[in-house]
C-alpha cells in the first residue's frame, strides 16, 4: 500500500492496521469501553452496519466497508491507519485486549491473526486430526501454523525455502515439512497435465525415486517432498501474495479438500481445471474477518498462548524496516511501539 | 476424446459413455438386475471400491475409477464404450431405468445429467427460491436449467449468444438471461480490477448507463446485461469447456457464492485472487457423480419429467453428427440409435 503496488493507493496515506493502545477519552454514547481500557483495532473501521453481511457480523464482506486506511470515510475524508499517537474509531470496530495478553506482541493478530482464523472456521478446517497445509512461512503464515495447531491438526508447511524447515517443525511445531519446487518448473510441468493422469504422474516418480532417493540430491529431495503428500491434505492456507503456481498445490488436496487464498496476488494465478473437477476440490478466497470473529479469535489466542512473533522497533526505524520487509527479512512481523518511540524523544 | 484434442487418447477408441439398453445376459451372482431389466451406465465403469472414496458412494473420485471408454481394466485391455451393440459391465455401475421412462431422449442424464445434477446438491445450490446462474447453454447447461428449475430456484443463464434468450427462457423455462461480454474485451479490462474498486467501477457503469440506455446500441445492452445482475447469484454452474473469462462471472456471485466448473478447458484459466477474497467466494469443480446419487438423480428425473432435448440419430450419420457438434450445431445432444441402426441395415 505504501509503495502502492497494488495500483489503488490514495495519497497521503498513513498506513498501520494492527492496532493496540489505551482508551484515552470516549463519546457520550459509548458503552463498549472505558478509559484506561486496552483495545485493539484491526482492519476495519466501518461499513453500513444495514446489509445482509453486516447483519451476519462479517462486516469485513460489506461493499461499503471503510479499511483502517486508504479508504474513504462517508464524509469524504481519508481514513489514516495506526501509524500515530491518537486514533479515534467508532466503538463497534474496537476489539477488547484480553487481561494480561500482551499488547504489543499480540497486535498482529488484528490481521495476520483473525485473516488465517477466520478461514480455519468458516471452511472446516478446525477438526482436530485433519491435515492441514500451510504455504508460505512469513507474518501470515506463521500464526495460520499456531492456529491450526491449537485446533488440534497436523500441519504442513509447504515453502519454496528449505532454510526454513528447522524454524517451522522446531519452532512453530509443524509436523512436517515440504519444499515446493522452483515456480517456474512447475509451471512448465505441471499445468498442462490432465489430473487423472497426474495420479500415474506421481506413481512414475515414485519409481525413479527408489532408484535415485540414495543421492539426496537437492533437486531430488524437493520433488520428493511435494510428490510424497499428494493427496494428503483436507485443507491449505496459502498465504503467498506473489505471483505462484497452483497445480501442485490442489495436488496435495485430498478429494473434496479446500485451499483458501488469504494472500493477493495482484496479477490473476493460472487455475487449471481438471485437477479441481477429478477431486471435487475448492480454491476459495478469504478476507480478515468480521468484528464478533474478530474478538472470539484474540479471545482463543489469549486462552491458547498464540502469539506472533515480533521484532519490536521504534518509529525512525520504520523505512529501514520497509526495505527489510521487501526482502522478507523478518521473524515475521515489525511492530511499532509508538509510545517508547515518543517517550524517547 | 475421439479427436485427441485433450492429448490424452489412447487409440483404438470405442467412445459413448451414456448408454441405455436392455439386459441380454446375466452372470451367475447378479443380483441387481435379470434379464430383459432396461437399464444405463454412465461415465464408469470400475473403481477399486474399497478406498474412502468408494465405501462414500464417490467411486467418481476413486484414484482407480475407469472410465467408460478410454481407461484400461484391471487385465490390461481398454474399455470400450457404447457407440456398439453389446456392452459388459459390473453390476454396480448399472443404473436401473424408471419405469416408463424414455431410454433414448434420457440417456444423456447418465452424464449431462449427473455432472450437472451432484454439484447443485453437494454445494447447497438446490434451495427454492436461491438465485443459480448456468454459464453455457449446451448439453450440460440446458439439462442444469432443467434441475436447478426443478429445486425451485430462479435461473439465470449466462451465455455468449443473445440469440439464445428466447430458448433459455421461453422453451428451458429460465428466468432470466444475461450475454456475457465479449471474451476479449472482459479479459483486457477486467481481470486486475482490485474487487472492492471494481464495485464503484459497477455505480460509473450505471451512471453512463442512465445516459446512454435509450441507444439499445448492442453493445450497452450486452455491458447492462452482465452488469446489473453483479452480486446476486447464490451459485453459479459453468458448463463450458472452452478457455473464458472468469472475474465477470466471480462478480456476479453474492459474497460467499459458489461457481462449480463442469466444464474442462485443456487450457488452465486466468484466476482473479482479490474478488474471492472480498467475497469470500468460491470456485470448485465437480466430475459427474457416484453409482448411489446417479441412480438417485435419474429417480429424480423421472419423478420430475425432466428429459434432455435431444436429436436422434442412426449411427451411419455419426461423422456429419461430429461435424456439427464441433459447430455447436445440436440442440443439445446426439443421441445414436444402434438397435433401430442395426435393424435398418
Amino acid at each position: 500500500m505504501a509503495k502502492n503496488d497494488w495500483g489503488f493507493t490514495q495519497y497521503p496515506l498513513i498506513p498501520g492496521h494492527e492496532i493496540v493502545g489505551e482508551v484515552t477519552e470516549i463519546g457520550s454514547k459509548v458503552e463498549k469501553v472505558k478509559v484506561g481500557d486496552k483495545v485493539g483495532v484491526g482492519c476495519l473501521v466501518g461499513s453500513c452496519r444495514q446489509c445482509d453481511q453486516c447483519t451476519s457480523d462479517l462486516e469485513n464482506y460489506c461493499p461499503k466497508v471503510i479499511w483502517t486506511y486508504g479508504s474513504v470515510y462517508t464524509d469524504g475524508t481519508l481514513a489514516h491507519g495506526g501509524y500515530s499517537n491518537l486514533m479515534v474509531v467508532d466503538e463497534h470496530f474496537i476489539v477488547l485486549w484480553p487481561e494480561n495478553f500482551p499488547l504489543d506482541i499480540g497486535s498482529p493478530l488484528l490481521c495476520a491473526g483473525i485473516t488465517t482464523y477466520s478461514p480455519l472456521r468458516y471452511f472446516g478446517l478446525d477438526k482436530p486430526g485433519m491435515n492441514i497445509g500451510v504455504v508460505g512461512l512469513g507474518g501470515l503464515g506463521h500464526v495460520a501454523v499456531k492456529f491450526a495447531k491449537a485446533f488440534g491438526t497436523k500441519v504442513t508447511v509447504i515453502s519454496t525455502s528449505i532454510n526454513k524447515k528447522k524454524e517451522a517443525i522446531e519452532k512453530l511445531g509443524a509436523d512436517s515439512f515440504l519444499v515446493s519446487r522452483d515456480p517456474e518448473e512447475m509451471k512448465v510441468r505441471g499445468i498442462r497435465i490432465p489430473s487423472f493422469f497426474f495420479f500415474f504422474f506421481i506413481i512414475i516418480i515414485f519409481f525413479f525415486l527408489n532408484i535415485l532417493l540414495r543421492h539426496e540430491t537437492k533437486l531430488i529431495s524437493t520433488i520428493v517432498s511435494v510428490q510424497v503428500a499428494a493427496g494428503t491434505l483436507d485443507g491449505i492456507i496459502d498465504t503467498v501474495s506473489a505471483t505462484h503456481p497452483l497445480l501442485a498445490l490442489i495436488s496435495l488436496l485430498k478429494p473434496h479438500g479446500k485451499m483458501v487464498l488469504v494472500g493477493a496476488p495482484a496479477q490473476p494465478l493460472e487455475l487449471p481445471v481438471f485437477p479441481l473437477i477429478s477431486g471435487r476440490k475448492i480454491i476459495a478466497g478469504s478476507g480478515v474477518g468480521g468484528m464478533k470473529e474478530t474478538q472470539e479469535m484474540i479471545d482463543f489466542a489469549a486462552k491458547h498462548n498464540i502469539l506472533p512473533d515480533v521484532e519490536i522497533i521504534p518509529i525512525d526505524y520504520i523505512n529501514t524496516a520497509m526495505d527489510r520487509l521487501a526482502k522478507s527479512d523478518v521473524k515475521y512481523r515489525f511492530v511499532i511501539d509508538i509510545a517508547k518511540s515518543l517517550k524517547a524523544e
